[in-house]
């Protein structure tokens, strides 16, 4: 049985309790929040303390709270010597205090209040500065996932940087999917099994295999058409921009279909 | 019973036809592709030719032709005044020969020869030119899809450019991460989860409120250190791009909090 002790209360956080309080190998044995209104809740099942000074002695403590945040609450821990891990993307293990043990446990999943998670399908990317260490944050990794591995943070910090693109970035664009459709009386809901499906299939193609489409086929001509019918200067932009970047990935088949047009 | 000829043997026409073979109140009298080699393998099931004087009669003919192939031939279909329909997103039912009645049966769905789709979930925009056609239409859209319905011109080109955002634009992001994943030795397929989410979180919310991350956070430190990382110029491009684009688009919360914050 790992014990463990969770700093914080965000999204992530509320997810990790979650799924460790399910886990039969592991015991949280105590939340600790800044604000304790926010883990009120939940105190009949866990001790909860929104006081440092009180914490509990466990195996692993892991702080998830915002990356600004993380370095000053390590320096406040009232110990050392002890394993303290962070759940950022983007924040290195050396952004912990160092009079403790420091690595990195970090879920690459979108959470938000509402929806459920499935822990078991969520990569935990998984980095310790000391490599005795690991065996254990492997265990706790291993404890709600089928899916954590050791990342290192060059790796760590791509991945995250790739998630703002498959996240963020294409949550954007079906916002602007959404805009479009409005104006003209359409209805976003038509779009959302494509959402789905465009999602599904780089689970078993590449996304370069994937692709599709007007700028994939060099169509011009719908190029054109759909360039005309956007209002909005700034996705004009957007089109442009992701269309050449198509045009780029697929420059070869492209050169190659044109030359064939030129011999005929 | 409605009894349909297929023209074509590109992806959705192969698709169109399993479906319909598959549906109890749909016959496919016929399918015609210009180069009858493609169609051979189903010559068991259907009626196939390569020779349009020998079409068939049936209650509706559908053109599954690229875009530009569409009024060609159907200038050259040895009948008039019979249904006859396309599939394209971004055609008019216009660019059908008048010489028949016109509409348009478009599957708002990504297809590709590999994958099985399930037609039932497909969206599929339907349009007639005269109006007492359109319930003949209907019923074979029904007998297919639970989410056919009818879609004017204007509407159907809104979708069809918004389907380029979801679909083609989409999967180039998922192509951009992968090239920054691969090029630091990290995995894609640790995204594929992501990925999934990111599609099933705006089948119930909408993309305005499904949006996180550091753009929409306006987190001016992460937004600086990925476009350090970012070796790519277009990658780059792309970044601030999106990122501008989510920053207008929650202009009025983002104004609010830093507003509170020089209120501090």
């Amino acid at each position: 049985m790992i014990s463990v002790v969770i700093l914080g209360a965000g999204n992530v956080a509320h997810h990790l309790y979650k799924a460790f309080f399910s886990s039969e190998k592991v015991t949280v044995k105590q939340w600790y929040n800044r604000n304790i209104k926010t883990i009120e809740p939940f105190k009949n099942e866990v001790n909860i303390t929104d006081d440092l000074s009180q914490l509990t002695e466990a195996d692993i403590y892991i702080i998830a709270v915002s990356d600004d945040a993380i370095a000053g609450l390590s320096k406040k821990l009232p110990f050392e010597k002890r394993l303290v891990v962070h759940t950022s993307g983007s924040m290195s293990p050396y952004d912990i205090d160092k009079k403790n043990r420091r690595g990195v446990f970090y879920p690459l999943q979108t959470f938000s209040k509402s929806a459920e998670v499935d822990f078991s399908t969520v990569p935990i990317c998984l980095e310790t500065l000391v490599r005795t260490d690991y065996p254990l944050l492997q265990k706790l990794g291993k404890a709600i996932s089928k899916n954590s591995r050791r990342v290192n943070s060059d790796q760590r910090a791509a991945l995250h940087l790739a998630a703002v693109f498959v996240n963020n970035f294409t949550n954007q664009l079906y916002r602007i999917a959404h805009e479009i459709t409005e104006s003209q009386g359409a209805e976003f809901d038509m779009l959302k099994p494509l959402i789905l499906e465009t999602a599904a299939k780089v689970q078993e193609l590449s996304p370069y295999k994937a692709q599709t489409g007007p700028a994939k086929r060099n169509d011009k001509k719908t190029i054109k058409k759909h360039l005309k019918s956007l209002e909005n200067e700034h996705h004009k932009d957007i089109y442009k921009l992701l269309t050449t970047s198509i045009k780029n990935t697929h420059a070869l088949s492209y050169q190659q279909s044109s030359k064939n047009k030129t011999n005929n």
